[in-house]
Order: C-alpha cells, then sequence, then structure tokens
C-alpha cells in the first residue's frame, strides 16, 4: 500500500496531493469517486488529519476534486474541460453480479490487519511464518533445478504431485485414491467453490454445521443454495440423527461436514457419529462433502480417521490442503472424489483460470516426497502449536478470571470461547481494534453474541498474553 | 494419465482390470459409472482392443461391472453385498451448478491432444515449450533465493509484481498505472471470469467481436449474459458505428474487445477507430474491457497502443498477460482498472480461491525486472514466431494451392483462413483427427463453416509443413 516518503524533501501533504491527483488523471479515481474522509485516510497513511486536511485542499483548487455535506470528497466531474461528459457509473456495476461481496465485518478485520501490521492477530486462521517450513523450501529450491513444465498443466493438476497425493492420503489418512481422481485446487477455498458453483443449482438445499466456518462465506449465497444448520450438539460434533428431520422438511442436497477440530468449534467428530452419518447420508442419498485442514496438526497422537477413509461407495468428496500444515502461501489444495466428479470440476476450473501454476506443485510434491523432511516438520509445527495453544489458555485463565468458557482444543489453529457476559458484537470489536487486537467474531460463523474465535497460531508466542490483556481491557472497559 | 506397462511381467489386461478394479473399490467409480466403450478405451490406453475385451470380461465375472445393450458397460449396483443400497445419484449432480461445461468441440480437441502427444497441434494458441524464456527462468531460479513470503497474499496480488507491471505498463504500452489499481491474476481467462461473474447481472446485454475468442468461453452463458456481436467489419477490426444501434436495441451494459492481432481473425483495429470506439462508448455510457495478450508479438515495429492508453477517464478495463509473450505455466495474468473495481473484484476472488502463490508472481517480477533479458527473449520471440508464420504460409499456398483464402497476420500466434469449399466443421475435424493433425474449427469463434484457425505457435517448425499436408489431404478426401 503507498504511503508518503518522510525522508523525501517534498513535504507530505503535497506528496499526497500529488499521488492522488496522478490516479484521478490515470482514470483510477473516475469523475465522481469517492474519496475517503480526512479521518480515514489519515489514519491509513499514518499522518496527521490536517496533512490530509491540505492534501485535499491543493486538489480542490486545482479543480480535481469536490467536497459538500452529505456528499463527500468526490473526483470532479468536470475536470475533462468546459463540457464535461456524463462520467461512467461504475458503481452500479461494482453493485452488480452474482458473486456478492464478503461479509463487512470480515472485511473490516482484513483490512484493519493490512493496514496496522502491529496489531495483535487473533483473527487469522493462519500459520505465523516462523511455523511455515522454511529451512525446506529453501534448501528445496537452492538443492534442484526445476523440472517441471512452463506451459498449461494438465486440467486436473501437475501429475506428479496427484501421485505424491495418492501416497500422502493413504499413508496420513488411511484414504485410498488414485491419482487419476485427486484434483489439485487454489487451496480449500477453491474446491469449495466449485462444488458450490458446479454441483448444486441455485434454490437447492444444503446442511452445514452450526456454527460452521461456512457461515464466513458468501459463495454458498453467491450460489443461490438455501442454508440449513446441523447443530453442533456437543464435544463430540454434530448428530447425525438431525440430518433426517432436517432431509424430510427441506430435501438435503448436500452436506458440508469439518470432522476434525471443526472449525470454530475445534470439536472432533466421535467415530460412531462418523460412521452414523455416513450410513445416514448413503441411505438419504446425499453426498458428504468432508473438509479435512486440520487432522495433521493433532496435538496428541492421531485424531480419528477421515469419514473418507470409511466411504467405499464414493458418497464423499474429501478437501485437504497444505495451507494449515506447511504454508497458505504454496496455495495447493486437494480433493479426492468420484473420477466425474473430478472430470467436470477440472472442466469447470479450466474455464475460471486455466488451472494452477506447475511450479507451486512441483515445489509441493517434492516437499511432501522428501519424508523425513516433512515428517520432522509436521512434529516441530505440532509442538510449537501446543506451546501456543498453551500459552493462550493461561493468558484467557489469569486475564478473564472465569468470565470466558471454552473447551481445549486438541489440535487446529484456533480456540472457540464465550464471554459469559457479552457485549455486542461490533462493539466489542471496535474497543479491541482501539486496544490493537483483533479476533473473529461468533457471529460471523453464525453463532449468537458473546463468541469469539482465537487463533493461537498466527500470533507470535510473545505477543499471545499481551493481546489477551488487551482483550480483557477491552470487554472490561465501555469504551 | 494412467497407462499399462508394457515392461511389466503382468498381462496387459490384468494390468487394466486390477486398475479399474481398484477404482472401483476405492469409490472413484461409484456403483452405475459407466465405463468407457471397449473401443474407446483401447485408443485412451494405446493397447489391442481385444486386450480391453478381456480385462472387462475379469471385471464382469468378479461382479464389479455388468453391461447390456444400450446401458454400455457400468459399475454394478450389487457389488456392495446382497441386498446394496440406492446408489447415490451423482449424474444429477454433474448436470447441476450455474457454471456450464467446455464447448463440447473443446473437450474433444483437447482430450484428443493429451491422449495423442504425437498429434501435429494447429489447435492450441500457446507458444511451444522451445519458445518460453527457458534460460532466463532457470538463471533466476539458481542464482535467487527466494524473497518473497509463503503466507496469504495481497488479495490484489504480490506488491513488487504490481509495482513491476506499474512500469511495464507505461514502457511498453503507454498505459499509465500505479499499482494500488492493479491486479493480479491467474492469466487472462481469471479477469474475464471475474468480470463477468462481478460486475454484470443476469440478463445483461454485452456486445463481443464477432467472430470472437470470447464466443469459446461457456463463461459469458453460466453467467447468464445475452451476447450481442460487432462484427469484424474488415482488416481493420469492427466498425464502431455499429454500436449505437445495438445500444438503442438491446441497452448494451459491457463490451469487450481485443484491438491488437484479434483472436482469432489477426485484425488490428485501427487508430482512427480507437478514438471512435472510445468515443462512443463514453458518450452511450458503456466500459470497454480491453483483452490484450499479444501487443509484444507485433513481428515488425510496434502495433497502436491499447485503447487503454488513451482513456483517461477510466472507462477501459485493460487485460494482460505472460501466457502468449513468456510462458502459460506462470499463470500470471494483469487488469488495470478503476480502482474501485480493482477492489471488488479483488474481494470476489480471494472468495474464489485466495489468490494466487506469491511464488510464481516473485517469479514474474524478476523477469520483467532484468530488462535486458526481457526485450532480448522478446526479439527471439518475435522472429521465432515470423518465421513459423511463413513456414505456415508457405504450406498453405503450397498445399491448397488457393482453396483456402488468410490474411497474413502481422502478430498474434494463429492464422484464420477459409476453405473457399467448405465441408462440414465436425466431419473435417474428425477426417483430420484420423491423418494426426487438429485445428480450432471457425464454429468455436461464432463463424459460419469453412474457417479455420490455426496456430503456428504451438507445433514445432518441422512439423508445420507436415501438418499441412495432413490438413489438405483430409480436405480432399471423403473418409
Amino acid at each position: 500500500m503507498w504511503k508518503p516518503d518522510r525522508n523525501d524533501n517534498t513535504p507530505l501533504y503535497r506528496q499526497i496531493s500529488e499521488y492522488i491527483g496522478q490516479r484521478i488523471r490515470y482514470g483510477e479515481y473516475p469523475p465522481g469517486h469517492k474519496l475517503p474522509s480526512e479521518r480515514k485516510l489519515a489514519a491509513e497513511l499514518q499522518v496527521n488529519r490536517s496533512t490530509v486536511v491540505q492534501a485535499y485542499e491543493e486538489l480542490r483548487a486545482a479543480g480535481l476534486i469536490e467536497s459538500a455535506v452529505g456528499f463527500g470528497t468526490r473526483v470532479a466531474a468536470g475536470k475533462w474541460g468546459i463540457a464535461p461528459k456524463p462520467a461512467l457509473n461504475w458503481h452500479a456495476y461494482e453493485k452488480s453480479g452474482s458473486f456478492l461481496p464478503n461479509v463487512p465485518l470480515i472485511r473490516r478485520i482484513r483490512e484493519q490487519i493490512r493496514a496496522n501490521p502491529g496489531l495483535i492477530d487473533f483473527a487469522s486462521g493462519e500459520l505465523s511464518p516462523d511455523l511455515f517450513p522454511n529451512e525446506s523450501f529453501q534448501r528445496l529450491w537452492r538443492g534442484n533445478p526445476y523440472t517441471g513444465h512452463l506451459g498449461y498443466d494438465d486440467p486436473q493438476g501437475y501429475e506428479p504431485l496427484r501421485e505424491t497425493l495418492a501416497n500422502f492420503l493413504r499413508e496420513y489418512h488411511g484414504i485410498r485414491a488414485t491419482a487419476s481422481s485427486i484434483l489439485i485446487t487454489s487451496g480449500s477455498q477453491q474446491s469449495l467453490f466449485l462444488i458450490t458453483q458446479c454441483l448444486l443449482s441455485p434454490g437447492d438445499a444444503v446442511a452445514i454445521e452450526d456454527p460452521s466456518y461456512c457461515y464466513s462465506l458468501p459463495m454458498f449465497q453467491s450460489a443461490g443454495l438455501r442454508i440449513f444448520p446441523l447443530p453442533v450438539a456437543d464435544e463430540h460434533g454434530i448428530d447425525p440423527g438431525h440430518l433426517i428431520s432436517l432431509h424430510r422438511q427441506h430435501r438435503i442436497r448436500m452436506i458440508f461436514v469439518n470432522p476434525n477440530f471443526q472449525n470454530p468449534t475445534g470439536t472432533v467428530l466421535s467415530p460412531p457419529r462418523r460412521v452414523k452419518l455416513l450410513e445416514t447420508a448413503a441411505e438419504l442419498g446425499i453426498p458428504v462433502v468432508e473438509d479435512d485442514p486440520f487432522s495433521l496438526t493433532a496435538f496428541n497422537g492421531h485424531p480419528p480417521a477421515p469419514l473418507k477413509a470409511l466411504d467405499t461407495a464414493g458418497n464423499v468428496i474429501y478437501i485437504g490442503s497444505l495451507s494449515k500444515i506447511a504454508a497458505s502461501g504454496f496455495r495447493i489444495g486437494w480433493m479426492a472424489a468420484p473420477h466425474s466428479v473430478v472430470r467436470r470440476l477440472a472442466d469447470a476450473r479450466q474455464q475460471m483460470d486455466f488451472g494452477l501454476s506447475a511450479i507451486p506443485q512441483w515445489i509441493a510434491a517434492k516437499l511432501l516426497d522428501s519424508t523425513a523432511d516433512f515428517e520432522a516438520h509436521l512434529a516441530s509445527l505440532r509442538q510449537a502449536l501446543l506451546h501456543k495453544r498453551n500459552l493462550l489458555v493461561s493468558a484467557l485463565n489469569e486475564q478473564f478470571e472465569g468470565s470466558v468458557e471454552f473447551d481445549i482444543p486438541q489440535g487446529g489453529l484456533t480456540l472457540w470461547c464465550k464471554m459469559t457476559a457479552p457485549a455486542g458484537d461490533e462493539q466489542l470489536l471496535e474497543k479491541a481494534v482501539r486496544r490493537g487486537v483483533v479476533y473473529m467474531p461468533g457471529s460471523v460463523y453464525g453463532s449468537g453474541r458473546g463468541y469469539v474465535r482465537l487463533s493461537f497460531a498466527r500470533p507470535s508466542s510473545d505477543k499471545i498474553a499481551d493481546g489477551v490483556s488487551r482483550l480483557a481491557d477491552a470487554v472490561r472497559s465501555p469504551h
């Protein structure tokens, strides 16, 4: 993001007015474009408000922008001459489209994180950079000449990576799959996007866990789906019996679950319920989409095998990724599903983006193939996550003195907790932001107020206690 | 793609039956799944038909598959026991979804190319691997430690690449843009996908060139758009005057054009028509999407500046990519557009796939930053393309003896030609495939029969004359 240069001799206000003037002349801020308020821009650029006031003053004097009460500051329509053409109404286009914008609360949190790198980030369900397999990656980069190709890739993804994943799925998860029925995607996110866009029609009813990560994804609404909740009943996850009544009422077309370390509750679906869920879904003829990003983070021993390992009838679409166990920036996810489903989705994906670059796929294959290295990475990742989880749990116990309730997660990147005296979601978030800390409000996942999801993976270890103390202060204070 | 191993001691038919049996047991071919015909599978696996007959025989004997006239060969429903459950109807799901499958003719051509690497490929609008900047790439890989990050990327794309592209756009195209209004996408394809999904609503009317690459993209129909043609009037491209009547009748919401070396006709929109098009669109308040993949392939000197270089009002969304000038496998494309448009599309893209890996973006930035290297690459690319174009033109003149008509393209990767005695599109394609050559039939781009698009970039130089001779034979022969 552009910022004025404090070492430059040009005054800050002048740098700002020149930058904005340039963007207006380039057509990036077309006539009628609304500029941020002076206060907001000052915060973004980390300058005094008076500096922005002066910059806007200059632009107004040059006839490039105009301000009015209730109208804000906008690019002047008349900037092109005496008789300006009516400006093109981009705003109408931005509001069009069947694909909906992100949830405003999530956009607000992400913007805060980008604008202010000093923020203590309990919001992002992501590893901190020190937990990435940085050394393996650098060694791999230096030691290997790239032998992948530079042309368009196979529509299902780089074949050597699919071969590697077939082994990986068998060894780590007990899932039997051939490379021919694996699709490489840009993280789990693209798998879910392809499923909602290509296998379901507008008006279709789907069941998702409640609360669920899926609620944070406008893609379900963008695809016109009707969403019905399967409550996370207790620490053993959803009750598969609920599916029957839900199906009777709404004719459920697909079920989305995250059985291991469910996002956001952290629950693990118990083995008897797994069997029951698969049986029930098979009897009702409903396919199950199993999102499994966290299995390999299990802190102690092994979590139950994924549903897909029990599925010999091909009723389950299994989704995994490297994002939560190696690095999100590889953008490597995968899907194991019936062959014809994989073919349909690969065809659609090709139309959307012509597939992934082979380069990160080649890297991912090399990482997973260097088994000892990858094992060592996983072991140290689990240890580090466990340590960070413990820091978070201690800090919560100390700072909140019983005014929060939570189960201690045995894997995953986040902790789900309930405030016993909850404030409004948005007010609490604003109070937290003012104190330099962010988290994910439960409402993002469809929960009632008072719930928060805290990522212990993202903040660095030495910031966790400080972050919790700021959060506790936000909860206690009226402002 | 899996193939039986001819060096293995296990007989071929047994390898095939074991592989299929495995996929049935894994649920990849669920009950009811239709297997390919014996003839088709034999062609795919490059074995005798009798080998497949024997493999299917074994699977039938094991109760895993069943065949019947008019029903084909399918995975047996009863494979799970005495009282099988009704199988899940995946087929119904594969036919659902608002996102449509690829054009069947295109799928057929791509399948042929994948199944038969010996085919002479005039179909793919892609560089042959020897034209990629292979040496620069390998030098870059070996010489530089990767200094990008491994976490989620900025929603608009890797910032150093956007900075590089702002310079690149100015120097090569005279386009003025700041890094803040550039969006990195997975090739041009994803730019078009985002625009059609997020800026237009179902029922909206859009104007595209006729013939056009856009006709080959089901994404327009998937988004529910109504498409209206602007005929490529002559060698100078579309007549902007047509836009007025089209808009009067249909209220056009957006215009998609490819002014330099239009795909598929190869025409270059004349400079006066560029000015006229921009003026007309501005008067009517219609935004223009300019797809510009080929400008830098111009064989002699420079093509006219893109529309975007003339657009100071921010009415043009400009799309470019590395696919046709460096390598398609980087999957690096870009868009320069008004700031708020870029923000809207970046937000949507994040929901679809959480953005691109920073790794290929970092590589792309390094490639473009090593200016002398990149210049040298472009110069040798142009020379090689010109040479291959000349080979194609000579071969067409020799082999077809006046029974084809074409303009000689001055840039781009393909040549558009018209058969003076046209056969049906599908029959000619089948005849060509039998002779080991493929091309793109004009109907894919919305043309009447008799037109073909021939890529001179994709086949290796020594195959071009042979390919044209096979094609001429296909045209002349009745079968």
